[in-house]
């Protein structure tokens, strides 16, 4: 347990998605795969709340982040969303396309890296979950459609405007957000929006042996990397060099510098701390 | 027509290009075809002040940008502005390449998509305008060159410094930038400057059905797509959430959101009407 | 040599790298063949000064960047390095990162185009340097790794988490900096991490050939584009038009876009005086 916890109590249960924790290893599943994972405002909240407490841990050191049944996420449910918003003041609105927001801000900003397993669709908000991880782990039946326009809205949802140019280029990236069209696991690849392509079948289980490499390996290493990651899209390039500056001299007191140097000179393997 | 009109009157005839508004989508036409449509100060000018009108009007929901003849468009003319140029003085200078510059932001931030057609030669300042674009639908023909330091000018000329790293990379735009090599239509499809590859000769109508579909789906989605775009390039993560956020609140106080949950209930076509 | 000298004396002679220069062209090779050109503090220290020196100087146009032996470098020395900043205090630290950064910003900064020249391994802040060249020019035996995590460091090491992302996307990036995989010529080149890829063996005299070709041509229109490209990364759209203006306007009083036009007009090849 950290020692920054004060009064507030840890979630019992999710209701709203499937949490496992094994070993460092952190996985959410959608769990809704009738509905092909269609995201509530439940679903919403969860996973907000779920990756602030476990930002708040020591224990979570990688995070996969998967659907169940025939695809990664549907996006949000058109009746329990789209028809729910139909009747919602400005207030709610705003407050609803916040929260959705946060999900997004908790995925790039949590300190340990993300994982997204996808498998069939990844649509709308379920395309946007995929695009804030920081690995997409797909097979070939992945297809991502970002199809916000297509029910009338913006394709800048949940920072999708901000992040797809910087994953894909601003061409591709608005061809993607203007028509919403799906995009195959084939040209997700080219253009860099999938990290890495599995067999058919095989996202789930690639995606769960890259978290257990992770999990495994320097975590705090991998955990700042990610942090300068996001950052340092925002930063110019001087400030980037002092951030990087300043970020090694920390890791160069840390435990796993030192392993890793005497690993090497005893020729045996380094026994990863993750501090 | 627009409320937010005042008493400034609309061009009547713009004598440097050809426009044709039909419906919703304007096509302006460089159309100089025995110069390669080589651009005069005023095919600038009028290409400037025209985007100013339409984005000030209601009327236009999509563009298409082409060029008459054998190619898009060869740049600035050698004799017409190279030479003009070189008689110049400083105050000039600047006002000339500020006007070249406001042609770009305002093929950027007009508040409805802009789709260059391309066939042929895109070079100089013709490859800027292509590269403003929000798509690029060229045919095997198109190519590509950014031959600004083969006159002895900085490749950033238009904002191209700018754009070009957002959209292919910043290793690909050192390179075409710093050499003007022409880069064809295979390369330009792969590196991500073109949005669709056409069949020979179809770079036209393939841009027109693109304007086409635009105008008649839900052209304020659209148009906020584009200017989301445009805006978080500028943006750091937390305010282009934000800036998601509340351009999704007002949408869905709009009619095609509603349009979008009503059609799909009822199993049917949305009708929309672009607000 | 430049008026903007004062009382500092030249270096007389690098004892950690092999300089040439030859009408413009400077050549820098890091020369300690038998550790892959592993870098020490003194090579770091000369790369930093030596690019401060050229900056100042007048007579280099284009600069290449090479390793001698088996690879371009291995980054930085095992011993050396690592093993003498474990014994490091913290503003030790600080400053071993500060210098290895700077070298970077120097790379990017400098009024010049760089061209790496890579065979075999450019690993760790081999990688970084290659990275930061303008132009990465190399053979199929080129493989890049970002090693830093394998280490325990961060990935983000002397702006590579500011840089990596601009040239291949957020994606690619995250993949390369996290896992520190490498990443052979033929997929650095699909994802736009070589600027050319040349026969085997072939990468130092291709990026000569190039060096050349920018000595010999327009250098001051190079190095605005340079200049340009660097910083309009880190600027918004309407600031880099206006950048891009004034650059123009600048450089049509120069003698090179004179020459262009009189050399166009009487039909021969331009005389550039690089200024």
């Amino acid at each position: 347990m950290s020692p920054f916890t004060g009064s507030a109590i840890r979630t019992e249960r999710w209701r709203h998605l499937r949490l496992t924790v094994d070993d460092g290893v952190a996985t959410i599943t959608l769990d809704r795969p009738d509905k092909l994972n269609a995201l509530t405002f439940g679903a919403y909240a969860d996973l907000r709340d779920l990756l602030a407490e476990l930002s708040r841990e020591r224990s979570v050191r990688a995070l996969v982040l998967g659907g169940e049944g025939r695809g990664f996420c549907s996006g949000g449910d058109v009746d329990e969303i789209i028809g729910a918003t139909l009747a919602m003041d400005t207030a709610q609105l705003l407050d609803f396309n916040r929260m959705t927001g946060q999900t997004v801000r908790a995925l790039r900003e949590c300190p340990f890296p993300v994982i997204a397993a996808v498998h069939g669709v990844a649509a709308g908000a379920g395309a946007v979950l995929a695009l804030a991880a920081d690995f997409r782990v797909a097979d070939p039946t992945a297809r991502f459609a970002f199809l916000f326009t297509r029910v009338g809205l913006s394709g800048g949802d949940m920072g999708a405007a901000y992040l797809l140019p910087r994953v894909v280029g601003l061409g591709h990236a608005t061809r993607l957000l203007m028509l919403g069209d799906p995009v195959g696991a084939a040209e997700a690849e080219r253009i860099g929006l999938i990290s890495e392509l599995t067999e058919a079948g095989d996202a789930g289980i690639r995606a769960a042996a890259l978290a257990r490499r992770l999990a495994e390996g320097p975590a705090l290493a991998y955990a700042q990397t990610k942090a300068l990651l996001t950052a340092e899209l925002d930063m110019p390039l001087a400030a980037s060099v002092e951030l990087d500056a300043s970020t090694q001299a920390l890791l160069m007191h840390g435990e796993d510098y030192a392993e890793f140097h005497a690993a090497f000179t005893e020729k045996r393997p380094a026994k990863w701390q993750g501090r």
